[in-house]
């Protein structure tokens, strides 16, 4: 494992103040699996330069909510598309536009899991 | 139907210099299915303002792209989000970025088809 | 928002004895995606007459089968189902023919989801 | 193999008028599979009586729109729904509602396979 | 229905040692999906020669994988592929290659069932 | 880019006789992206010693089979299954189990592309 590739990973993650517990709940499983969670999705991908933050986050939102089956992951990545500048009245926009293309379902389910991710940091906040 | 929806529809499909044939084709066979595409897809939902024309284009290739079984649909939107002020080499990155989140067979496929999109638009400029 | 539209979408819900939560629930997160629910899922699209609301039920049991990932909408569409006059017996046979297309998890889960309909409707005649 | 399943399974493709070239095409790749496609996919879960010929074909055309990647049995399966009953306008509208469902790429499809299907038909016709 | 098959079938889920409750459940809800799951899917299916055991729990979990929306089937089939002579430590590689092709949600998924059973396992062991 | 990752994957990718051309294609379009299939999915992934090089590509058709989107990239794998010591009849027998957990459609097209490579190798060695 290349290190500079894991130290950017894990610098990016910090970046995005992702706070869930994938990584540690993996790290325990799996830690291969998480290594390169942390220097290929994070590390290479994430931490390119060709996308601002934001547009990385609201592509990972979009094609989150059309995959439809993961929600763990998507909870996420709205935090994390928060952290990175995107509002809450856009978030629901992405889930809006994306009802058209991969169906109502898939939007309102997206849907819901935005408004725990809003309760949290409502609740964080106060 | 409402006209309005349908004006405003048919306007952003405009807009954004759609000039592919899924609306043309789709006409002959289904005029009920083109009119709501026409009046809810791009009308209601795409003419939005809650994201930026580039932004619905974004959201839309990254769905698109997970989605996995939509090349006609996606080669469409390509053209669309550069006509909207998407780079080629952002489009190249969404795909990139797509390729952790929906497996790289996903993400290829949509690749060989920006480079379509791509040599087409170099066609047309010569 | 057109309000004809809506009308007939709302009436549609009513007449499809539709009762379970999405709507409300999707009422106070997204404004927006419920009205378009009402009005183009159920206005525009649920209420044409080109197939008896069973068919419209028997076609949107079936998708949700084969997408695999919407149990919410399932159940409520089986709820709708039954009201519009689909037995249970063909709803399990809509399954058992999806095991053969979708595979048999997809038709698995939506039998599952089938129980805890028939549960609710004999636990709340009771 | 049970003979009785297999001799219903057959019977009942030709009660479907089904004409395309899969069952051929994939009994020269994979015998075994074929088998199971006439034995069990159509002689113990097509041929059952719990849904009238019309709904299970009905139902399977929703589950292939669904799916999105089965352009190839959706055709087969739209021309055996004509076969036993379904409407040319039915069919389209089956795919208007899963554009809600499935999202607008899957009805579009869907859509133009079956006006494939449809100059099939009139082509034969004169 | 054919008593050998059927007979294969149960036997063949109880060489694989299978103690979830999908049968039990089913049988009660849908008792011809439960036949047909235990005749088609293991008597005429999973009972095959072609394949050992091992590489027939090997396939469906990666398919159960890719697919991405079926955690209990996963769980049950990962039961069967340790007991078919699968180690844990390949259970985990097999979601390492495909975060690769269905992306790093479903691999990360998985493997949280994973650690699910890996758990159940010890526990029974103490 | 890390060298070693680069040059495992690429002797990876000619261990495995790929001899198809999503490599080529992909690099002239998006080198980026075929750097980290060469160096992420052959270097870290597809060598890992955890699984067999035949076990890899078990797991990877069986994924690619149930995904359904992916023809090229199945193709690509086939053949390079076929060259790991996976024989012509296991190849089916994947197809004919994954009918189960993915459907019949995407067994007989997996199926289909399994009849194209057979058949280029059929010819190849002529």
């Amino acid at each position: 494992m290349n290190d500079d590739r894991l130290k950017r990973g894990i610098a990016r993650l910090e970046q995005m103040k992702n706070h869930n517990r994938i990584g540690s709940k993996l790290e325990e499983i799996s830690p291969a699996l998480n290594r390169m969670r942390q220097a290929f999705a994070f590390g290479d991908v994430h931490a390119r330069e060709g996308l601002s933050a934001r547009d990385h986050e609201l592509v990972i939102i979009a094609g989150l909510c059309a995959l439809g089956y993961a929600p763990v992951e998507l909870k996420s990545h709205i935090h994390m598309g928060l952290n990175a500048g995107i509002t809450q009245g856009e978030v629901l926009e992405v889930f809006i536009q994306l009802a058209v293309y991969a169906g109502f379902p898939a939007a309102i389910n997206a849907t819901f899991i935005a408004g725990e991710v809003f309760a949290e940091r409502d609740a964080a906040k106060e």
